[in-house]
């Protein structure tokens, strides 16, 4: 592209001193994303969009596997429905960007954009929900939303962002518990295999739930300055919204009943931990599996006799393995597109030049060993490179899961607690369960809770802030 | 679903009697639609996004297949860019909306919600583009727009829908010139090959053009009812946008120049194609290439030993074969089934009972040819039912084609004019070129232009409407 966007490769702040200017560097200069003109905004070009394509593609082949169908609701919704959760309204009342003129004409109710769609949605669901026969209801939603939030980062928190929202039904409060945890686990899932990206998996706690919510729970991965970052969360909704908005079903037992409701989403967010859990100091490093480009060929010497057309051939192996390959033959250096691809995080590399040719050899890089050279034989090129973006899918997968358990400390105390968190770590750590204490912690330590694990086998009986008596164990962190 | 939409077979309006009230029954009573809260807004329904899902998939390859990538940019525009190009503006003020407070705080310049792109679009491009080498620039967007219009119907004309923009930028005119009628070529492929619709295809006159564009061209479709509905748009946008966004670059010969633009977009609004274009008494029916259900198999006298195993067997063949295919074991009487599955417009339908079984054959009725039950082996199953659906989807289109064609009048003067548009046909007529009759005829009439074909071989000397020197070839009808 511009020739301003060319001189990029020295211009990446160092990861280990600056890793805010780090990530906004990386995001700008690999052209994932530009400022929008709408403070807060942001565009997502080409590059970062491949990304949420192939994340699009990977859930909703998920979801639709587990019984879920797509729909769309209108993202104009009367303000009045907000305020039927009282939660809900509080929640999200300060940040709503709201619709009240049409050309010169004002409206007669202000219409609010949608910051997420469990009323309108509950709103069509009182209309179409009649009989247990009706039930469940599995409908999820691609779209945009808005949260016109003060500070703002690009894929991280942005005033209009793009998401997948599920809205279920269930006759019973068991059937909705178990969509709760089943989504969270598809979640959890996907992240691993295909993100690379372990997470830790919990309950959040009362004071971190999401606004009208019986309870939440969340994916929480770990990013390499130590901070956590919220991933997805699932809610369970019980019968919070169907009552209010009137969501009623004759059950065989012959009688009226409210349903029981779940909610889950992520959002474009995930490119943002996909950044910055496997960056290094040369730019992004893309699993396989989300890459847009997978390998790009580098042909060596392209104006000798037969480099182009020899590595254009290796492109179309690999492309007819489903490959995403790429080919640049532009004009500039080898040493520039070593340089550009690596920051692009493009997973594999393969030069070739006449002498490799002669040889019936390419010469291979992996992104997530850069710096390292190998050779492999053209001969078992397709079988080869597919191994090579399996290895390296696990490899990436593994290196970030030894990063993560490495940086999680038991603290039982406060001061245990400042020494983990102010260190890069998440701490583990047993908690009296009052907001107070959350509260004391964030205060003085800039650390919240994350999320309670599955797993509740007691470190201790004390809480870590309090000294009371201890009821549950919690992962307190920094977090985006 | 709910008892009171299990009734309504016989509620749908006569096609022939009450166009208007068909189509308003089908797309409820199917479940493709429902009315949003807020006026003029849909919510398309899990029936209906799956069609909008096969018309993305479809056209997404088609966008990727010819180069271009998808990207996404910010729905809020700040008003004043709208007011950069003045046809533009004066096209879109009246009915965009407009958001003016965050929670209880005015903003200091007011937003729009895209009523379309090209105005942000440019401006990033004008940061984007600097040298020849970075163009083309071939990007689509999938995203909502909003335009709040006064009548609306559903998936024709609401509030909010959902569409795709394509927004290209080139160095020369001829290639942006170019890529406005390949694009435009893509749609009417499409159209015909996957919705089995034929298309009227042409340019707009000055009149009908697209606020902003040098040309527009537009592909036509002929609906039962003898209207005409725009079905999509190509836009040949030459420097007009280019200029006042500044969108600048460094040509080869060392000078600086603008670059020549084009968008293309479709939307939802096909679905509405669809459904009049091909329908009937008994409902929708959906070509098999865009069908959520392609083939639906209903067992006959289900609780006999050995029928639904039977038929859940002939379901998974077909669903191994990529086939669409749904198994309603329902509790419903078969002729409740037969008339449900009609009106939804699957393409085919299978009964298996036990006589069926044991002769090892099924019986099948082609939606196309409601009422005719044939018989097929169930040995070649697969076979038979994919050259059904082939032959379907050409059987529909040919239905169609012969449609519009026997519905296309010359017309040499006023009254044939008259009586063409007002007896369910599009007019092709010679035209003077001015307005004032384009004026005149939509006022005495109720008919506008259409489009003008590329076959201008000249019908007559006169205009339709003056009598003067005719210059163009253009087609009337009364439209949607």
């Amino acid at each position: 592209m511009a020739q301003k966007e060319k001189d990029f490769v020295k211009e990446i702040a160092n990861i280990d001193t600056d890793f805010a200017q780090w990530y906004t560097d990386v995001v700008k200069k690999t052209q994932l994303v530009d400022y929008g003109p709408v403070k807060g905004t942001m565009v997502i070009r080409p590059y970062g969009y491949a990304i949420w394509e192939n994340i699009q593609k990977e859930l909703d082949t998920r979801f639709k596997a587990t019984g879920h169908q797509n729909a769309y609701f209108p993202m104009f919704i009367p303000y009045s429905y907000l305020q039927k959760e009282s939660e809900h309204i509080e929640g999200f009342a300060p940040e709503v960007a709201l619709v009240t003129h049409v050309g010169n004409t004002p409206l007669a109710e202000k219409l609010v954009v949608r910051p997420t769609s469990e009323t309108i949605i509950c709103e069509m669901y009182s209309k179409w929900i009649e009989s247990y026969k009706d039930l469940p209801v599995l409908i999820n939603q691609w779209a945009n939303v808005v949260r016109m939030e003060k500070t703002t980062r690009p894929f991280l928190r942005t005033s209009e962002f793009l998401w997948q929202e599920g809205h279920t039904v269930h006759a019973t409060e068991s059937e909705a518990r178990k969509e709760t945890l089943d989504m969270l686990a598809v979640y959890e899932e996907f992240a691993k295999t295909v993100l690379a990206i372990p997470m830790l998996v919990g309950r959040k706690t009362e004071k971190e739930k999401f606004a009208g919510a019986v309870e939440t729970y969340s994916i929480e991965a770990m990013m390499l300055d130590g901070k956590s970052l919220q991933a997805g969360t699932s809610h369970y909704l019980g019968q919070n919204f169907a009552k209010p908005f009137d969501i009623k079903f004759l059950d065989s037992d012959g009688t009226h009943k409210h349903p029981y409701q779940t909610s889950w989403g992520v959002s474009t967010r995930l490119i943002g931990a996909l950044i910055m859990a496997h960056g290094d100091e040369r730019g992004l490093c893309l699993p396989p599996k989300i890459a847009p480009i997978q390998v790009v060929l580098i042909p060596i010497a392209a104006h000798k006799p037969g480099v182009l057309a020899a590595t254009k051939k290796l492109a179309t192996t690999l492309q007819k393995a489903g490959i995403r390959t790429k080919v640049d033959d532009s004009d500039q250096t080898a040493g520039w597109k070593f340089n550009e691809y690596e920051m692009k995080g493009v997973p594999l590399r393969i030069e070739l030049g006449p002498r490799d040719i002669e040889g019936g050899v390419a010469t291979v890089s992996r992104r997530d060993k850069a710096g390292q050279k190998t050779t492999i034989q053209i001969s078992t090129l397709k079988k080869d490179v597919l191994a090579l973006l399996d290895d390296i899918q696990t490899n990436m997968y593994i290196k970030a899961k030894v990063f993560m358990d490495s940086h999680i400390k038991q603290a039982k105390n406060m001061t245990e607690l400042a020494d983990a968190v102010n260190n890069k770590n998440f701490a583990l750590s047993m908690w009296c369960g009052d907001t107070a204490c959350e509260d004391k912690i964030k205060t003085e330590l800039a650390a919240t809770t994350r999320n309670m694990p599955f797993d509740q086998s007691p470190l201790g009986t004390q809480c870590v802030c309090c000294g009371k008596p201890a009821k549950t164990k919690v992962y307190f962190g920094k977090a985006y």
